[in-house]
């Protein structure tokens, strides 16, 4: 059963075993999808009022685009703990000889970057979803506000969980070229990601 | 069916949905109860091993009194979605004569109460998983520790979520002095939590 068919309180008691996955990872896929379907739910709040007629065509483009960012971090959870296992995988691998202990090495090099991947991936959902915020933000329903800080909120924590997974998986990869790629990558969302969420929940903050 | 109960992305599609309920509030439950549940994992991830024998005692105790929050957390899901359908609730009331009036503008000042006791409640919980998660810090496995700063991430999501939820109720609210009580103690709580939950992230990304 996919991790995402778990009934939420089965799922947070899975997270909180002591198994490592689903870990945080996983976990930041959520906060993503979170995140992403306050976007959605705001937007379909607004679309149609005929109070915010002149901002239509924008609710619809949000509702749309929001639900494919929504079901990308939901196959997320399922991508992270698999790339998570593909790493544990290794671990029973044979390592008495010297080919049986390359590998090994070299499988969990492959391992590595493929858990490395999944995260970085959930970052550039976790950004596009913040600028989709961001358009929403003084075009929609006042009433739901708060609902769209909600959304910017767990969408930083996605991104910076994301993070914290992509920089514990390049700590074991050796291939340089590839950590500098995912590390400038990786920088080069989160700087126009963290200063967006803060700006919309400051902004949301000063409205209430 | 509680929302908990609810598959998760059954939950996320009904989050994304055009009905106000659940909402932010229960979106930053659930923010909380994943956070809390990473440093219950942590804990568990960490007690009965050789290497973290001098912490086994903290380890027991982080178990215990996170299977606490989370479970409240978990709660809170529930509760902010049935105080923000008892002020729903409200509009249906009847205001033909004065005495409608009155008795519905009464109905509504308590609704607004109770829908900002929960959210301040869940406020309460995310200091207290965020103090768990600090005492974690440098004592657990650091295979884990990542997810211990994703942890961190979620509660402060969560304390910052619930914030918004207690101030935009507060807003409709007139009793004065309930206002500025919630008002002071929120704050009080965000000056301990955010900084807390800014230390844990950026010692746990500089320890990868």
């Amino acid at each position: 059963m996919n991790l995402s068919e778990y009934r939420v309180n089965d799922f947070i008691h899975e997270l909180a075993s002591d198994s490592p996955a689903p870990g945080g990872g996983s976990a930041s896929a959520l906060a993503g999808s979170i995140g992403s379907a306050l976007c959605s739910m705001v937007a379909s709040l607004t679309a149609g009022k005929e109070k915010y007629r002149e901002h239509e065509a924008l609710m619809q483009e949000l509702i749309e685009q929001t639900a494919v960012l929504t079901d990308g971090f939901l196959d997320s959870i399922d991508k992270d703990t698999e790339a998570f296992n593909g790493v544990s995988a290794v671990f029973a691998m044979p390592k008495g000889t010297d080919e049986e202990k390359a590998a090994r090495r070299a499988a969990m090099q492959d391992a590595l970057k493929a858990a490395t991947r999944v995260p970085y991936s959930m970052m550039e959902l976790s950004l596009a979803a913040l600028e989709l915020v961001e358009k929403a933000v003084g075009r929609s329903n006042t009433n739901a506000a708060s609902d769209l800080g909600v959304a910017a909120l767990n969408l930083k924590a996605a991104v910076q969980g994301a993070w914290l997974n992509v920089r514990i998986n390049l700590a074991g990869i050796k291939d340089e070229a590839f950590v500098m790629k995912y590390r400038s990558r990786g920088e080069g969302i989160l700087v126009k990601a963290l200063p967006l969420a803060d700006r919309i929940y400051a902004d949301i903050l000063n409205s209430l």
